[in-house]
Formats: C-alpha cells, structure tokens, sequence
C-alpha cells in the first residue's frame, strides 16, 4: 500500500483509528476456547464489525508467538482475512524488529513478502544497515521507534545527545535512510510535550500514535500539536477497544468502542478544515 | 541454566565458542532438502559433531520466522533436541526483542518458558520496563545489545551524551535493572577498541560477541581486552562453521571450523593461567 491509499481511507471515513489485535488467549471471552482457533475467532468478529471505523490493524507479535506454531497460524489466518476481504486496510506487524543486514533482510521478507503485512515497526538502535532491507521493499512502510509511549523511554530515548533527545538523533539520521513514503515513526501519546519538536522535524511523515485508552493518553491532546494537513498520523488503540468486555457481546463492545473514538476524530477533522 | 554451570562447562571444555545456527534453507546443502524437516536434519548434524567444541548454541530467530510455522517448528524441535542430549550446553535466542511491559512478558514467556531457551537477546531502545519482564524469570539470562558488530552501530549506539557514548550509557542504566547472574550484553568482535572501556565499566558481566569469521572480528585482539578472571566471554561464529562447505561433508568442514576455533581458544585459556 502507498501512503496516499492510507490518506484517502482516512478522509472517507474520517477517521486515522488504527485497532491493535493484541490477542491474549487468556483475556478472550471464554466461550471462544471452544472454537478451532479461537484467536483467529477473536480476530475476526473485532474485524467484521470494526473495519469501517478504523483505517489500519496493527497484529502485535509478540501474543500470536507466545503460542507458538499455533499462534503464528492464528497471525497468518487474521492478515490474510484482512488482505482478501478489506484490502483498503493499512496492516501493521508490530514486530520492533532489527538485526545486521543479513538477518534483517530475513524478517523483512517474512513480514513483507510472505505475510504481506503493509509495514513493520522496527527497533532502531542498531542504525542504518539494520533498517535499510526493510526499506528496499517497495510500497512497503517501515515504522521506526521513535519515542515510545512507557516509562523506560527516558532510560535511552530521553538522554540527551550535544543538548538533543537521542530519539530526536534518531531521527535525524534516519531521515536520509528512506523518506515520507516510506518510513513512518513511532511516537507515544503519552508524551504530548514532545510531538511539537518532532513535527517541526518531520512535518510531513506519519507518525503512528500508540498509548491513548489503556496506557492514559489524550487523543485531542496529541492531535493539537501531531495533525497536519494529511491528518498524518495513526492512533492505535489495543485493550480498551478489544477487551472493553469479556462476554458474549464483545465484539457490539468493541464497536462502541471504535464508534467512539471515531466520532471524536471526525469532529477533530472537521474542526481542522 | 547459572553462569557459573557456564563457567564450568568453559574450564572443561577449554573453549568459549558460540555456534551460530543461523540455518538458511537457501545456503545448506541441496540433498537435505529431501529430508522431511531439512533445516532441523541440518541442525541436528551440526550439533552432534560440533557439541564437544562450543559451550552454547545461539538460534537465529529471523531465519526460522522466516520460514512461517515450518520454521518455527524446525526451531523448537532445535532447542529440544539440545535440551534433551546435550543440557549442559547453554542456549540463547537471538531474537532482539524488546517491547512495552505487557508485550516484553510475552516475549519472555516465549523464549523462556515455552520454549526453554537459557538466554535471550533484547534490545534495549524502550529502556527498563521492556527489560524487565525478561529479567524475572529466575536462571535465565537477558543478553542486552550494548555496541553491535555492524556498521550502522555509529548512527545511535556510538554518538555521545555529555561526552560518553550512548551504548555505554545504556551499559550504566542496565547495571541497575539486573546483575551478572541474569544479564550479559551482545559486544560486537569488529570493534575492539571499546572493549577496554567495556570492561571498566562492567568488570565481572559475561559479554556475548558476535563477528567473529564471516564479519572480519579478530579472536586474539578481542581477547586480550574482554577476558576476566572467569573468562567471562562467548564468541559466537555463524557463517564461518556452519556454511564452511556446502557439500555432504559439510558436518565434518563444519567441525574443523570449530576445532580450530577451539584450539585457538584453548592456547589463549592457558596463556592467561
């Protein structure tokens, strides 16, 4: 997918949700356990009644793994329902990804080319060669940590380099690594008092935005100073839209859910015309 | 597994080699791709022939994701095999993951208690709370990126806060989060200069290096800075042993690669006695 495809999504259904699937078999309504592959069940009533709110998924890795094989079949189940049946989605593997240049090569061609995610979240740290084969990808986005939305981040992220954030380092040196349609970053929203600086950086690229709902951030917070004139940014929303009940309405839960939060960016849309 | 049954299996063995099972379906030799699981056939000869020489085994986990749920299962079937005929040999996971809390422990789940891996390498970009997670699971160990082997270690690891470098930083906050017992750090072999200054720092922690072989990492000058009392290294070679030939002796080349590897180590464990 191209960036454009994600900008037209989001003005046709005023909205730059992103959902994460952060399925947790042990947070699913229990009913689902009697199902063949009740993640994949999961999955997939949240994505029915859900797509037309939000403009991306985001499949955190790091829950379909911990399953082990099964698991990994549950992720390839979700992404190739949502490639077959909303193509116009924008999919993220939230991955954090990255190793020297061969070995990134590899987790480039798994979630790109055999899985066919849209993009990948990439940790950074190990610079440019650990980056660069995600980006040899064409129509394919690679989603740099940036400065991320937990408390850790001022253990690295928020030291300072010659008076600078090295996250603000970070991207400076990645900005000649790829460019606006192909790299995105990834910014907390639970840290409004940094996306000022970033945007004078970066005013053009998407920053995907995770930390409003579960984690305290404040989505008209955020878009006061992360909006620009492509809107430009994703926000994702993981356990309080998917988990908001554990019974046998929650997926109707799920909705409102997004309903929710949708209404509040199309006002915020309107508002910026 | 502890480092000090780590520290044993060194002095029997008189070897501090890693063996890198970096298995690529592509690069291993054309007739085991007969065999029903070629890249665990593959593995398997690798480790009934080399196991005498190494000390642990370092799993690459991009090579086997990329293989979708063979390759998963080519991985677990992998560790096992390692865990159940050769216990005393220390495994890691080369996975460099590292994500906010509730993920991290996912991860951790993962590696340590589905699979059993004694060791896993994280990346430490997000900080404390993504370290964390890993560091609870008692007789495991986090393996954290401090300065890797590749070039683009200059972009953030090698730029530097109040006149020191980020990795070194990153090295400071560690020492809080964990101990020697339950943390290591990934030091690459190609930069040896900074292993001086590593040591200052942390005199006593096992450090894992990567770069030997195929990346140009010089055994002998990496020693002479990183050694401690306890030996206090592994250094992992991937592509050098396991690719030495392609050919049906490729166990065999393979095992020369490691004996020579092993010798070299064994002179260097008697010089500094």
């Amino acid at each position: 997918m191209k960036v454009k495809d994600l900008i037209y999504q989001i003005n046709s259904k005023s909205s730059f949700l992103c959902i994460g699937l952060d399925t947790d078999i042990s947070k699913i309504p229990k009913f689902l356990l009697d199902e063949q592959d009740p993640i994949f069940s999961f999955n997939k009533s949240i994505i029915d009644i859900t797509n037309k709110y939000c403009v991306a998924y985001k499949l955190n890795t790091a829950f379909y793994e911990s399953l082990g094989t099964k698991g990994w079949i549950s992720m390839g189940k979700t992404i190739d329902y949502i490639n077959d049946n909303f193509p116009e989605l924008f999919t993220i593997a939230d991955a954090k990804r990255g190793d020297i240049g061969n070995t990134s090569k590899m987790y480039a061609q798994t979630f790109f080319a055999k899985m066919n995610f849209d993009s990948v979240t990439i940790n950074p740290y190990m610079g440019s060669d650990s980056v660069k084969p995600f980006l040899d990808f064409e129509n394919k986005i690679s989603v740099l940590l940036a400065l991320t939305s937990n408390i850790g981040a001022k253990d690295i992220q928020l030291k300072k380099i010659n008076n600078e954030y090295v996250f603000i380092e970070m991207i400076k040196s990645s900005m000649i690594w790829g460019n606006e349609d192909n790299m995105m970053y990834v910014v907390g929203a639970t840290k409004p008092q940094f996306i000022k600086k970033i945007r004078e950086l970066i005013p053009n690229h998407f920053l995907l935005m995770p930390g409003v709902g579960a984690q305290g951030g404040d989505l008209n917070e955020i878009c006061k100073y992360a909006l620009n004139d492509s809107i430009g940014i994703l926000v994702n929303s993981s356990r309080s839209i998917i988990y908001a009940t554990n019974d046998e309405k929650f997926a109707n839960s799920a909705e409102s859910e997004a309903v929710k939060l949708q209404k509040q960016m199309k006002t915020i849309m309107l508002e910026e015309k």
